[in-house]
């Protein structure tokens, strides 16, 4: 790409915690207010009776500057008194939260509680936090990950927290999806007629991307601008997660290829790294075109020089 | 009082706050488990979607010895991350919320909505805690005090910690404690065969002894030991909190004697200051024994020392 930069027109974003967030921030700094984020919520969860968005909060500490770069999660200088006091008192503390966090939890759970949505919610809070984009949960219903075992089901934050991802996985499913459909704030964004491309972020393909995949009527709203996918695995590695590892539980190959697979038909360009090249063959005879190119986000550069990437790639696909 | 000490038997003592909560915790130096305390929860109340019970937590964090003996309520050394972020998100932050503070609310809030009632909750915190004594609220129904003033009602909180105290009060009366009823283990406490005391702890007599004397079935228990009744007036003024205050507002004179008058029927010793016995007279003339001594709570000495007072002084009303 001798011209990676910005695209005219407003983006959209899918993206899940980590992974996604690093690229919606990078897309950020090309865009401001032009880029909406939609969060998959399927990993929210009631805990110590509060309600508890992990990716929402990922994103939007992202966005904010805020997030803890070293752990993946959480607010940067957190400190700990809550879950330590917590701890004394016999309640429950494998789930870390910080004492900033849980400020959002309690203030979400109580304007949740008092009839608001969680759209509403969610952007009440990324205006405080001073983030120009929007930041939008895939729906305002419930939606709960379940994470299918040999032993049986299990809700997706005692997967992922409670026993790190160290059982086995044999499928997934998305608790409530059913009931859900896109928000007014969903639609609006992507059916925007500036909207000039849709990036999806190298999210967790199984349960941070399909969630919002998932959503009825979703998938159909996808088709009015070119969809940019970025491989969350890089030479056979996720970069950060347990998406290689749930790949090979689930009998396919830990590569880009088999996330390219997933994403056939509606996706229109894939990102891939340099590593990867040697699979850009195969992605292509899937119907997409394909980008290789430096996809590790090591620093804040390489978050605004991928998005920029992706962005030139979209502006491509879509006048070219 | 040439003997102070321990009084053989069990004690109850009838405690609010700051003060209640020095002479609860001189009572538990001389008693450990033999100390029973009923707590004033007129001053419970829900915020950000939190069950709190300012009184309960200052017996609790002061029998466990961690509460902040600067600001007279909550947990020393605490840290105030959670604020500070409730107040960046736009949540209202006039109660200040410390972070291990928090701990215990959101604990609480979710045990009582999973139908535990609070005399079990607190039960539970306390022995987390490594308290000795019981802790019982005065019921487990809710009972909500409410400050009349010149301009209205205000719930209790809103007088108490948003507007200072500042607005003049022209009675009170306790929101639902025609529903409530001393609890089964309020009851056990009364009515053990082995009482020797009961103390009335020098908290404040309108708004944290008189809720726990409003609930119905209440004062009819207090008659089978002696009950001993602590001045939370010194010459003149509270140690701390409005008392003196509300006395003046309720037209009656802020001495020591005026608190004995509230408790004529039933106290049957009364301890004042030293510089209040010029009162002693007339206060015997409302049927109680009356001991004067120094009766300010400066340290945890002293602490021990007016308990330990209290206890020589029920025993003889008992035996002499």
């Amino acid at each position: 790409m001798s011209n990676p930069g910005l695209t005219s027109g407003n983006v959209v974003a899918l993206a899940g915690g980590v992974g996604g967030a690093k690229l919606a921030h990078g897309l950020a700094a090309h865009l401001g207010d032009r880029l909406s984020v939609i969060v998959n919520t399927g990993d929210d969860f009631e805990h110590l009776g509060l309600s508890i968005c992990p990716d929402i909060d990922t994103v939007l500490y992202t966005l904010a500057g805020i997030a803890n770069r070293a752990q993946g999660w959480g607010i940067e200088g957190e400190s700990w008194s809550f879950l330590d006091q917590l701890g004394r008192l016999g309640g429950p503390d494998w789930f870390r939260l910080g004492d900033r966090d849980v400020a959002l939890h309690v203030l979400r759970s109580l304007r949740l509680r008092a009839g608001e949505k969680l759209t509403a919610v969610n952007s009440g809070f990324a205006r405080r936090l001073g983030i120009a984009a929007t930041v939008l949960p895939m729906c305002d219903e419930p939606v709960r990950t379940v994470v299918a075992t040999p032993d049986g089901e299990l809700p997706f934050q005692d997967y992922f927290v409670r026993l790190r991802c160290e059982v086995p996985v044999t499928g997934f499913r998305f608790d409530g999806v059913e009931r859900a459909g896109p928000s007014r704030e969903v639609l609006a964004a992507l059916r925007d007629p500036d909207l000039s491309a849709i990036v999806i972020c190298p999210s967790n393909p199984f349960v941070s991307i399909d969630p919002i995949l998932s959503v009825p009527g979703m998938r159909a709203e996808l088709g009015r601008a070119p969809v940019v996918a970025v491989s969350p695995i890089i030479a056979g590695q996720a970069v950060k997660g347990p998406a290689a590892k749930m790949m090979r539980e689930l009998d396919m190959p830990a590569i880009a290829l088999a996330v390219a697979r997933r994403y056939a038909g509606f996706a229109t360009g894939f990102v891939i790294d340099h590593a990867d090249a040697a699979q850009a063959q195969e992605i292509e005879a899937l119907g997409m075109k394909v980008l290789a190119t430096d996809a590790l986000m090591r620093d804040e550069a390489d978050r605004a020089r991928l998005a920029g990437e992706c962005l030139a790639f979209a502006e491509m696909l879509h006048h070219g």
